[in-house]
């Protein structure tokens, strides 16, 4: 089946290649209506481009979006919006060397057993440049999203074994320091372990966490389209993860019923909430209401510098030392994509959730 | 979007409440020729047949399957196979309570949202019951998979803090224990904590391992269809799962790139290996042929004897002790539940996969 | 790909053959609180059902339905409807001898072809007592439909080359004649030409057309999935259709633009309407609020007690005269299954096209 | 739903207007290593381009495609292949009096009351041009059938009363007159057609044929996913299509059940055929070896010279003159089309057919 697709009634498709012509996507289901510009994307394309800081690759990338259909007059039109981000660099000599080798934790391995050959420049199709796609669909699907008063945000939550504080969290900081936290403390420590990490030619791995706030209560269909499989899906699909938890997550594992539990509790005007929220907003799969969080768990960055065993396309045993550029961490840029991930998917699955009643249909249809 | 499907080439569709008239599952996309019996599929509901040990609910329910469709002389027939278990017990009297007020982490509050009103007898569709129909259709998938050489294990990793030690991992033991482990010492432990939370009539949360041997290499589509993320959304739909890990999960977040990278490596006939598995079996989303490794991490039972707040459907505060049957522990019942989300999972895609090259669809094709 | 279901939010997955054990359907995706009994399926599947007049099998099936799940306290609850119609015949016996040779016009041979061997019993899967599960699903879908004041209406058009008179229609006469045309004059002349085939051991053609009242405007997804696109699918899925026509439909080839286009008028309340309708109420895959009008052209019975010449299992020239019970037309009691599949089609996606706008959109979501 | 995506293994979503900034398509799911240039795709692209004889538009355009991603070193990757084609024309001047009504037979209206506006220029997203995007996709499908031994051949069966005589079918006149046909003495005849019709400031309807020659046994998917019910979709969604036939088509229903049959039959070599082709090569929905054949009615174009009635966006009775450039035929630019849609169609069924056995997937792994 082909895999570029995601979502049912906004679905996304995403193409193109690291050092191909371009990257792209097309979004389709966008309802008709909706102001749109290029700088409404750009804003989003803008927190993953390269060269940011001395922990990103200075590749020069402007990712420059363009929006070539779907929006006339400043609306989006309610058919197929396409946009586009031309790659500036496109040498594809920088990449001679590795199109020998399987790089380890890359994808070359499995891409050449796949296909039989590869685009073996920036790692082709399985580039992080893949991204631009997403959160280009993503920045679209924040701003329907706003519009019904419901609001994705994401930061990272943990660099290595720099956790960020909750009685320091200050969302506003995420954009001004350059691995993402809500955390002025854990952000400095962070970068003292990125310095360090750079120095011995490593990497290391982190979390992104990601809350939605004003959701509506209802979304998500059992059995198999709960709403947390499908957040599940949506952040396991970004290269890199290998974890994805909901609410309290890992911890349930270890908790009791009676204190894993969240109590329901109203007010005296009737409203509704939980005393807790190890659910993470979701109860069988479905929106109760409250907060939505989740958290991605990203591997360190495969490319180091230092000197790796690995094979030849002839299956010999060699040893490699890749060169180039590469980040000494994956998950400061990957904030927005899990936060479009997020986003896309909690739109969708919003818009299913539109035909639960049959009360709710008739009232839509009532003129 | 209905919800009750999973599964693209080969794909599901269940059906069925708690203490409705029965709960099934429509396979679609089954090849033709397999050999198929009922037997084939009881033998993988008795394994979470309720009943069983004093950790389990002693409702009386015989979960004998019935095969409609599908079938002739023996075989698969390559059309719809329809399979039925009728449920023996249907009082909806046991449930006149709960339906006027919201259990704490049950889905009762959701539903009513989402729908209007529920089915409030035993969870209705949210039901652990509903997962009948997904280990009915993991029966067939897993018979499918072996005659492909591929084999699908699911077991108990831990309970609460008690965690098998792989030192004595002994698969054969699994089937022997009440808490599904493959480790004797481990089991009696975990026994002791379940006997304790009883007491305490409390719950407690685990995780459940599942490792596929025998893998093909090249399976999972890039960029949304990724194999992880498909098996993310597989697992992470089964009700209670809060977290899901593939190969080393979580702890990537701490580790270093130098130490988390598997080295490719080839003996003296160029068979491939990793010299260690942190990818679980996965790279760029696609099989390298190495064990596939991913965890389910369930929360605790939330039907706990103990006193609880929550409100009722007038939405006032209340406290409820909640009677009825109720397992101390989800973990080990749910083990051939993942079991069977794998391999479905794993099947769909493999079918999927056939279609990668042009050199493999032509050799199919010719006669 | 499994090919069992058709629908988006709307979904339907058939099960069953001929002489199998019963023939079902699983209707996910049906909005919660709908009133619905076994008696508002049961309706639909005895316009279907065999023994009813001379032209149809005399086969003695009661074609009783049960509703197995999603619907309590007489509502449904949003979550799948699983209906069966057990079989009463299930006697191979009559079947023995075709299964050794492929009949003329059947699907025996490609089944074989396509499956390596079949279920011989009555046609198995390929046989129309498939359309059961059709029926049972399209009674819920026209009466949600209804709900929403649209109408779905099917009628026999012609047989052979006797086609009803628009002069004399009344479609309360359909219900009152064996051959389902809502015209008295031409249903008596279609029930000489059917005495005549059937003295001639022979079968013959004819035409459903199917109406659409009270259709909303706006329905249909450009560009692939058009109303009109999708309905036809719905309706050459029916076995033995042949041809789908929209509107004026085949005509329309020898029109002139002038003469086929419908011009737009209003009245003095701004009421717009088209004075012609050869769109059929599509314009562009989308409805136009005007009736929509389609029709499906279905081949004679296959099955005639004529001999004829064919092949048998070891592709040996044979001539075979088939024994059994079967209509010297499909049409009548195909009428009711045109309707259930146009009914499902309809409701689906009128369904998808609420998130047209982001208007309508937000209005849903304001409490 | 999403509706610009067709295809399930091999997938196309297109995207553009009239008068945007292109139009494209990206193919997802095509097989790696098939070798594929831009002239592979611009030889079919222009069979459909504009000005090539008096009978079409002469807006000036190349219709010059560029492939963006997927393609490395001259052969698919197994990676989404973007294309896209530039559009020369944007000036919306041309349409600023179109904005203000509706033109009969356009879909002008519909888009309104769905979407509460449209990009009224040329028509938008449903002008022809979007076409293109279905074109290039099926230039690829067709390129891949060709590997398998598949060839799709389609061309104009008829103009008004004009058909071709098959006694003069000539397939390699196709290309040589501007109605493509297969016989040049109709060719003339059609020509004098559309003369007479341009003098009247009018336009005229036909038909397309499509055959399939050297089609596998064995492809379609029983109940809804039927070849039959693929195809009819895939033709019915192109615009202006009312009507779709498969094999004798609407002839079946004027048909006897022993003229209608094709009678199998086998040669010494046990070579199976049918001595007529009636079922236009499909049983049951199941292709059964024999040529496929099917036909797609078109109506007349809608844009006429002449004097029509109709209504202004204020829903006022005007008479309108549409000016601008039109076809007075819309059949022999869409024969690329439909030969398109049915590649597609037939490619994404087959590869959908290699999981019918389990015999056949287990040779497929079988190293």
């Amino acid at each position: 089946m082909a895999g570029s697709s995601f979502g049912n009634i906004f679905k996304i498709t995403t193409w193109g290649e690291s050092h191909g012509k371009g990257i792209g996507v097309v979004v389709d289901g966008c309802p008709a209506g909706l102001s749109l510009s290029e700088e409404d994307i750009q804003v989003f394309l803008n927190r993953r481009k390269p060269g940011q800081s001395k922990y990103t690759t200075p590749r020069s990338e402007e990712d420059a979006v363009e929006i070539l259909s779907g929006v006339f007059e400043g609306k989006t039109t309610g058919t197929p919006i396409s946009m586009v981000v031309y790659n500036k660099t496109q040498r594809s000599g920088d990449y001679s060397e590795i199109a020998g080798y399987y790089r380890p934790g890359h994808a070359d391995y499995t891409f050449d057993k796949k296909y039989g050959f590869r685009d073996y420049r920036g790692g082709g199709r399985s580039s992080g440049r893949e991204t631009i796609g997403r959160v280009a669909a993503g920045a679209i699907a924040s701003k329907l999203l706003s519009e019904l008063g419901i609001e994705v945000v994401a930061y990272t939550k943990s660099i290595g074994d720099i956790e960020i504080d909750y009685d320091r969290f200050d969302i506003s900081y995420r954009d001004k320091n350059p691995v993402a936290m809500p955390d002025e403390t854990s952000a400095i420590n962070a970068q003292d372990l990125l310095d360090t990490k750079m120095q011995e030619k490593d990497s290391v791995g982190g979390v992104v966490e990601c809350v939605v706030n004003g959701m509506k209560t209802g979304v998500g269909e059992p059995v198999f389209e709960k709403l947390d499989a499908n957040l599940a899906k949506a952040v396991m699909s970004i290269g890199a993860v290998k974890c994805v938890e909901i609410g309290a997550g890992f911890e349930v594992s270890k908790k009791s019923g009676s204190t894993n539990n969240d109590s329901f509790t109203s007010d005296d005007k009737g409203y509704v909430t939980k005393r807790t929220n190890n659910a993470g907003g979701i109860l069988g799969g479905i929106s109760d209401g409250d907060k939505i969080v989740l958290r991605a768990v990203f591997k360190p960055t495969p490319s180091i510098f230092r000197e790796q065993e690995t094979i030849n396309k002839e299956y010999e045993n060699i040893n490699v030392q890749i060169k180039g550029r590469h980040d000494p961490i994956i998950v400061p840029r990957a904030v927005v994509v899990v936060e479009s991930m997020t986003a896309i998917t909690i739109l969708d699955m919003l818009f299913i959730s539109m035909t639960s009643t049959l009360r709710g249909i008739k009232k839509f249809f009532k003129e």
